[in-house]
């Protein structure tokens, strides 16, 4: 089973690296774009339960995965 | 319009930032962890004809948001 994990600045809280992106996007010519926000994708392959995994992944991503003051997360579970 | 762009490296392609997470979960009790990857999760918030969108945001992973080398990107559209 693979668990699909998205790890994103919270609202509010400045996102330099996207701005970069946004900024670079805007001098290559991509005018239609207004914002950009960065965050992680982490895919882990997993033994186990499923009817257990989705606590287990919660708890990865409060652990571990997500700096929980000033980022969210979000996943979904995959076969 | 907003695009969810997701990058990954490449299948074959080394990913010592995974490895680490893969490890670190491991030497925190995930003994289910077999395996981790980790991308970039890209939210570029769009104006304009939802219609060419598909074709620009490609030519964006193309020209700067991905490393055609040894990434790849897929990415959807949202309203």
């Amino acid at each position: 089973m693979t668990a699909r994990i998205f790890v994103t600045r919270k609202k509010g809280v400045l996102d330099p690296q996207g701005q970069a992106v946004a900024r670079a996007l805007g001098r290559l010519g991509f005018d239609e774009v207004k914002d950009a926000r960065i965050g992680k994708f982490i895919e882990v392959t997993l033994d186990g339960d499923r009817a257990q995994a989705g606590a287990r992944v919660e708890k990865m991503c409060k652990d571990l995965l997500a700096n929980m003051v000033i980022e969210e997360y979000r996943f979904e579970l995959v076969d």
